[in-house]
């Protein structure tokens, strides 16, 4: 459901959406983008000799008069008899043209390349604070990256301690997520066109100079010249909504794993910021509200982003009920979007880091979390299978007993047939059991450094 | 995306929501829920003996006069840092009782408690006009089913006409998809019910209470009493969620057929309503402008109900994100298929219907649809097979040299040897052709008649 | 995608679907199916006198013989010049039968007709294992919920310890959402019905006889009699489909409670099953694998129910596509769900829960846990607000300083002065702050033994 | 579901599927991949000097002895007890090598590696047929575009004739979608990458060497490098799901044109391919299978991305169970999306084009279509508004006697006062009414010529 101002002014809206993205995605600012569309339309058809350059003047100083503050609920309720909220814009505007310039307004366009083009126009324009959230967010996760680089942590696998890994690689696993996404959505965004075909999309009532107005309109409105009118091709709306849902997935993963590691149980990492987090009924909490929040949102992305690909058949030349089914789908994923990609960036920022709880959750095992790295010392002599197999029954063994690896290995005569007490603590040496866990933090910030765009540097 | 008058007050909200049923879920009714679920707990605490009788009093008068005029804006931003919006709700309530009752505001609860339960009662208060819509349309299709019972047309499948059935075997069929739509909705929503089980379930600051409680808190709102507290046990909202699809998917199916019967080169169909469906760029357009937008519903839909489905999984004893991911889907498909429903039942109530056109149709495959008739006909003497592909035979060859299917057969030895041609005539009659079809429109307006209920029967 | 023998003998089959189940649902299954339909109908026409005895008995044995061993590979491909496979399976029977039977095999059906009855057909056999898994599995919850109704762990919310609960809470949890989806399946299990409505719906080809067949051949096949033909009204489908996935999610939860309670760092529950969850990598692991498995079937039974919805809408008397699009996504949500509810009948059946990790998790955050007891010791002296406050203020200092909340509370002025030691103590006593877990248990556990059916006793 | 041989050998899977695309789909060719990826393994390891050459020479030998036949059935049984199928596969690897090269056998792996560069390798190589379907199905459009640049048909919007077009701009919209399409999945095939990162993504087991050994894997097995391991980063995956549903979403869009464009009462197109589009119980239907088959693949593909996205966030280092979700919904996704391609191709390469009953269609409606043209005749005199509006008022007195447009028209003097004759019979000429159609052919031509490879030439 959209609403008049701005989905972060709606009841739930501040808790999915972000105040900036929004601002471009609100009921009034989708019907401003209409009367861009149609301003732009008549000065790119005078542009081309299709309508007169009075005619043209006229119709873009009416929108731009009207564009101060459209009368959304007058106008919905128009909407109704049409099926869509363009029939009554235009008439609107027509009515407040000039005689002269009347039969020039909306001249060859279709209600539905108002509507797509106007969609196109604000999601365009909602990517930019979007992309920027996304880029601060890219930041603050490399920050992470770089100064953790050499703190260790339980790295876990279906949910269990497996062995040893550094925060650093953590936080390069969330920021090469968001970089990945982030691409997927800049291209998404500059794949964006200005729809323009006319009734059944020959551009019938321009002669032959369809291609050149669609050309200059899409100049006039910073948006891409399609190669043919796309009203029932849809795959830049695909496009799209694939892309946004995978910045919400993205997103989702860092939240994800924020939520497993700030467990009461775990302690790992808290969500800063003061004042958040707590709860109604149980003085003592601070829940991770951020994390809760992107997690929600990554939950929803997939079902906004399933209905637009369910409804991306559209027949003929232009749909019944499936173009219909966009509108608010797109809307509200561009929001949730924007609202998760917001949240990251401030979850990141403030992120508490407690590097020492880290060190003793993985002390707490006893060195279990090192079998991989036995077992890599006794493979040589015993063969894999039966060190895997060893080491797995010690493993056991410690568990059962309570005591630490190395006991349960220094007491095996089996082991310390094939190693020293010397190579076993070696063995048992976490910083010395992290493989390429720091070059692969620098390969993640040297993707992400070069691929940071001077406009979003600026802004994070 | 929700808004704070209700969700047909915004730009695309009247195209699919419907003003009654979205009166009950805009971001003002669901405050005001929250309201009423703190008077009926105090209330119910106090019948129950934990709180005092004057506290509740006094709870329930402050929440009676905060009702009328919530500040959404205020109330949203502020639930940023809890998380929910219940928080900031319950520290304003307090603030606004006297001092000796607000130790007893919000009483053993926790936020989920309230709001899931203030979201039970909207969801419960809009299925009242919900319901009564679907119950018009299916007056509206069983009025139809009967009136048409005995006019023919052509019963196409996979795009093809296929055999002759009649136009009210086609509504009953309408009819008792919506019917059965409704019972589901019906029971899901008797299943709705009451949240309160304090932070953890166990409804600790109650002592032995709990119970107890929760009847009484049940029988003030008009809801259900859970067995136990389900704040992770989704069963509910999930029975609400797949009957509140299925009644869109049965709604989608009218308006799918309308769409395919309204089709230029069919026109058997039209939608009524002056001055609707007209083009902006098309003046003799007349397009069904219901049928398109219930369609965009039913596509809207499953993705909605997938959301929930997909969150429905809600981890130990309160979810991180699964639950929070469920608000805004659940309101926006009761809105979207309150629409749907109120749509279908106008859709169906002005419904035009060319009996004679249906008629013409038929006859233009010059007696093709009769082909079953035929080969049954035929079938006795050669054998189901061959029966089947004589008359496919001559099927074809009436196709390709564009004449009546009987003047092939009357011409065809193999045919005259197993038929006379007043036999032919017989098997090409549709009329004889109908089976039991006014037998099956008959029980589905049984069916339908023996579910209505009274109360809203005095609405439709 | 199907496979002959059984999805569970397929390479990932076996980790998600359950032979039991399976067997019903193997293409071969289908086929047979098929011809149990045909043969019913033979038998179900000649009993209304629509076709002749010995024709009737002939088909029946014909289908009898060919039960045995269809060709899937052979009737597969043959499938494809018709768009589905009962085309070639009625041509094979056909064939098969002596020809004096041949004009009433398959007399008056259409392939829909055949495929929706066979597919009622297996899913109806396959939902007798599915409810005995499901019955085991609540079975096993119920003998947990008892035997554990006493035994206090850490409720958590958000991802944080927020109060005490019991472990027979967590239980009875599981078993009231696993009690609840099993009656929306048996629900929508009893109604699976017969189709029977020839090309077009009217079956035409049975004069009058049609109701009377259809009541016949739902006797005969144990399946029940529709009101009338189903062809395009898919209710029964969503039905069966929501009820599968609200299955699905209701195993998921106790799986993912199983999963993050089997946290290294939580350690309350193990998985029993010896050999079981061995790492390839990491001698010392031992995955929850059951856990993990229904996991992901909770995963993706959403998306599966989604596209039923999606494909929901069956335009005209038969489908283009939408009805195609049911066939896979039905066996697989039937498959996969049957999967869930075995493992998780099995992994509730050897659960190993560790009480004593329990209580050593309760009292690793010192008494933080009890901050909502103590806030309700306080309220009434201090305000609701005020004693939440306080306490909340304490509990940040005992987590600061990293003392016993008891340590901070005996030694502020403002606590002291509302509340003696000894109150505190008695604040501080989980086993004194559990409110009605118990009788939510007991509640919990009597609505499951008053829906057990007999039938599914024998078997657990 | 998947099974041993191939999908396409299933009941419904030669409907759904393309032999030559799941003949890289199948079990068997899952499991063979597994031994390529543990054969490149050993190699690249053997190159970057962290096994020794005969111990990697060994074991590419081993893999391939064992390549020929696997036992899927008994590995399935096995692999329940791990969870995945690598384990089982590993051991059997393991026992097949001679003693000296065991220790070197999955060097490093865990099951994540192997499972994800296998899938990644079966989908690369299911890419290529998909890919040369898709092209073919692609030079088949523009043939059509081509050919039919000129003929005149009606554009239908929301279900009614709207103006008029041309096939060949109805066959162009097809090309640039499926092109569209067909860049997207190139662009993810190419991401496609190699999955190395040992039990947590550091590669502890091989020092420092991890990178080096990654882009040897990689190199050795044709895929893609990543920056780093993505075990829990899912991005690549995402991309592949979205770039199927978008080549699913471009054949329905085909498909469902076929359909519409073939009703009896259309009949514009037909599909050919002789003896297809049988029905079992009606002689004379040519049902339009290929389109309705792509159809059913176009309603299924978003919910299986969906399940992809829905199980999109992995958590900590190795997922519990939305990376098992992911297994079977890719396979299936790549199968039906290979299905929907080679389908598509098929059915446009064989389309019967009726361009008589094209403009036959287009005469029906009495000159109505045209509309538009008169309109835009009319607005310079009257005004835009009136000129819609008196057109609008002339096409519907023409609609409801039943005459011309033409006949109203010249006999309206508001008309007559604003055009002669002769400009409204030029007005109404439907082939001086084609705008820029003709040019967006050629674009659309253009594009798809500018992006065929050699190497995809050879095959269509």
């Amino acid at each position: 459901m959209r609403r008049s101002s701005s989905p972060s002014e709606s009841l739930f809206g501040p808790l999915f959406g972000d105040p900036a993205v929004d601002a471009e995605l609100s009921d009034a600012a989708v019907l401003r983008a209409m009367l861009d569309v149609e301003a732009a339309l008549a000065r790119a058809q005078a542009a081309c000799g299709v309508v007169p350059a009075p005619a043209a003047e006229a119709i873009a100083a009416a929108c731009a008069a009207r564009d101060a503050d459209p009368d959304v609920r007058s106008l919905a309720g128009r909407s109704q008899a049409a099926g869509n909220p363009v029939v009554p814009r235009v008439r609107d505007l027509t009515a407040a043209v000039p005689e002269h310039a009347r039969p020039f307004v909306h001249h060859g366009a279709t209600s539905q390349d108002v509507l797509d083009t106007a969609l196109a126009l604000v999601a365009r324009r909602s990517l930019g604070p979007l992309l920027r959230a996304l880029a601060g967010a890219g930041d603050a996760a490399a920050d992470l990256a770089d100064r953790h680089r050499a703190d260790v942590l339980a790295g876990r696998t279906l949910g269990q301690q497996a062995a040893v890994t550094t925060f650093g690689m953590v936080a390069a696993g969330w920021l090469h997520g968001l970089d990945a996404a982030q691409e997927a959505l800049r291209a998404a965004g500059d794949g964006l066109a200005v729809s323009f075909g006319g009734p059944v999309g020959t551009l019938a009532a321009l002669g032959g100079a369809g291609p050149a107005v669609v050309d200059r309109l899409a100049a006039e409105l910073g948006l891409a010249a399609p190669v043919l009118p796309w009203h029932t091709d849809r795959q830049r709306v695909l496009a799209l909504a694939a892309a946004l849902a995978r910045v919400a997935v993205a997103a989702g993963k860092v939240a994800g794993d924020v939520v497993l590691l700030a467990q009461s149980e775990v302690g790992e990492v808290a969500e800063g910021g003061d004042g958040r987090g707590g709860s109604s009924a149980l003085p003592h909490k601070r829940n991770p509200v951020d994390a809760v929040l992107v997690t929600a949102a990554a939950r929803r992305a997939p079902g906004l982003a399933a209905t637009l690909f369910a409804a991306g058949v559209h027949e003929h030349q232009r749909a019944t009920g499936a173009w219909h089914a966009e509108w608010e789908p797109l809307l509200d994923l561009l929001s949730l979007t924007g609202g998760a990609a917001c949240r990251t960036g401030a979850l990141l920022g403030r992120l508490r880091v407690d590097t020492g709880r880290m060190r003793r959750n993985l002390a707490a095992t006893g060195g279990l979390l090192m079998a991989e790295s036995v077992a890599a010392l006794l493979a040589p002599s015993l063969g894999r299978t039966a060190a895997h197999d060893l080491v797995a029954e010690c493993a056991a063994d410690a568990a059962r007993r309570g005591v630490p690896l190395r006991t349960v290995l220094t007491g095996d005569p089996r082991v310390t047939a094939a190693a020293t007490a010397e190579q076993i603590d070696t063995a048992l040496d976490e910083t010395r059991w992290l493989g390429s866990a720091q070059q692969f933090v620098t390969a993640a910030l040297r993707w992400h450094a070069a691929r940071r765009r001077p406009a979003e540097e600026g802004t994070t």
